[in-house]
């Protein structure tokens, strides 16, 4: 069965003194009021969240929520892909339609991130590295700095390339009144930011940020009883690489991304050539280079030519990340995979404001761990 | 689609020294080597599992069995349910093939909760509770408590038949090999046992448990492919109740168990008289009272009635918990919906050894938290 996305909506990202509960009710009830639903009417009710439990000592958030927006008896789950879990959710949430279990889903991706220190947020979300490799102290900044320094040598890609998806994807940010950071940087700011992890620097990597979002979700041949604004869900998948990062065969290719991104794309009948905008999961900068190579928009080495050359700009061929992205948008990790859709929902149906580019067909990836498992979802606007 | 379980294994309960990934592990191997599967056939791997990060520090557990079983690049998601963790990942498994996203998943549930303090996991436990609740220091075990005595005192039900329950479930736990507890009790030593909420003692709680638990899923038209023995998934519904316990009407009678077992029993064309067997959610002995009556086995304050006189004895007309209930077998929280699934399925294809009933059809319902969220799961066997 068809599925469509009908209403959407998101919560400002950055610093915020709500608990998680509060920021998922935010979101949920946005989004059904956006599409003037009746709480009644929702039969489930999934929460995309990596960790409530190890960032606020609360778990039982998705029987929260219910509550909270008055959706009782609705059933509820919590789906964590750590921070995939926003694609999971939206996986969860599309199967639950087409299988037929529910005719009117809600779904609320959130974490709450920025009330703990920068040490333990690392920790956490170092958690989902392999046991083996986290009692070695690899977090992903660190996977992310090796992977930079193998692609560049690699490929005779110049440094200011990695700058450069920083600078377009701040320069989005700015037209994004949700985003954490709605502020252009120059690539010489990028360049002379403090080292993390050697090549990458401060400002190669996406903030630690709260925040929510959220998508209600029908059967297509309803999606009009509610709305004209809708979205339908062409393709998705998901899919992992191996756990342990050191035993991938390719460094500058995530397997995960690859899988998940043909068997989409196949299920939509199409190929990368018929998508007109994208949002990555550029957590680390060089991410979103791997992931237009893993998606087939660039050959493999080449995505950087394409990120200088202005093909990915706003004003590109093919636009990536007019959200912002995790870079200047910010990353919760639970909301990130939803908050992608909810700007492909904006951009499909006319409703991006300022960042608004003509796209019929819109791709979004997002990207668990350093590509430990990736769903990829590929939304078409009704017209 | 007809969705159908063609294998099913669990670890022995207990305290494990393993951590949750091995559990993980060992019960989903067994469970691809009982089905004789390549591994290499399974597209999608559910992960039902409610705090591995708060129990053990660790996330991507779901990632890390995909690669410990060799599924890669199956999809892989963490469901969570708080204690009804295990129902809720039937219902995704379900929906993975009803959906046709996914024509082999593999589910698998566990939790590793004996290496902490007792305070700790009591603590970790009622972080699922509403804010509100959990800030005063209400636990389940409290909950349990007050229940039980508006149970006895509304209905004037005799104390022993709380007793009862324990007595039963123990007794059938006595032939379940992998029992954390294969020791029968007597009426004389529950009630004899301290204090933890009067009017309930230890032998009316179910045990602290370490374990993992497994089933396999495909289309229910693919099932002899694979093997004679399976069953099918005719019904299966979950359903949220309040959050704050405090706000429900009626304290005796929990919503989401009247709710899911409607829709369950509805989706399978059958009645609660349709049904052989049952493993039902006795974390506290009243539980296994509110929900005979909220699925409809008896009418509303006679329960009690029908576990004195012993129908729902292994040799009554009625057995449930046939598998030792949480109470003897023991209550990893993510493992337990799973492994009510894998009694039913051992009890409908003539595998239960020393527990065997005569029974054509079963029911499983896992409650999460106090009543928060209920799944109901009703199968059949194949014959």
């Amino acid at each position: 069965m068809a599925v469509a996305i009908i209403a959407a909506s998101m919560t400002t990202f950055g610093q915020r003194d709500s608990w998680l509960g509060d920021l998922l009710a935010e979101a949920g009830e946005a989004c059904l009021e956006n599409a003037t639903v009746d709480p009644d009417a929702v039969e489930h009710c999934y929460v995309s969240n990596m960790a409530s439990g190890e960032f606020e000592g609360q778990s039982g958030v998705m029987n929260a929520l219910a509550a909270d927006l008055g959706l009782v008896p609705a059933y509820t789950a919590r789906v964590d892909q750590t921070s995939a879990s926003g694609g999971a959710g939206i996986y969860a949430a599309w199967q639950s339609i087409a299988a037929g279990a529910s005719e009117l889903t809600l779904l609320v991706g959130g974490e709450k991130m920025t009330h703990v220190s920068t040490a333990e947020s690392t920790d956490i979300i170092a958690s989902l590295t392999h046991p083996v490799e986290y009692k070695h102290g690899v977090t992903l900044p660190s996977f992310a700095g090796l992977t930079a320094r193998a692609y560049l040598e690699r490929y005779d890609a110049p440094r200011e390339s990695l700058a450069e998806v920083a600078v377009k994807n701040h320069a989005n940010g700015v037209h994004n009144p949700h985003a954490q950071f709605q502020q252009a940087v120059d690539r010489e700011t990028v360049l002379g930011s403090p080292i993390v992890a050697d090549p990458l620097r401060l400002y190669d990597f996406c903030p630690i940020t709260d925040g929510s979002a959220a998508l209600l979700f029908c059967p297509a041949e309803d999606a009009t009883d509610y709305t004209d604004e809708y979205v339908t869900i062409e393709g998705i998948a998901g899919a992992t690489d191996t756990h342990a990062v050191h035993q991938r065969a390719e460094p500058t290719v995530m397997n995960g991304v690859v899988e998940s991104g043909a068997q989409a794309l196949e299920m939509a009948g199409t190929g990368p050539a018929g998508i007109d905008v994208a949002e990555l999961h550029d957590m680390f900068t060089i991410l979103e280079f791997l992931q237009m190579e893993g998606l087939g928009f660039a050959e493999p080495g080449r995505a950087w030519e394409q990120v200088m050359n202005g093909r990915t700009r706003r004003d590109g061929a093919l636009p990536i990340n007019t959200s912002g992205g995790l870079k200047s948008k910010g990353h919760p990790l639970g909301a990130t995979g939803v908050a992608q859709a909810v700007e492909l929902y904006e951009q499909l149906t006319g409703q991006a404001g300022d960042r608004q580019v003509d796209a019929d067909t819109g791709l979004a990836c997002n990207v668990g761990g350093f590509g430990n498992c990736v769903t990829t979802t590929v939304l078409e606007g009704a017209r």
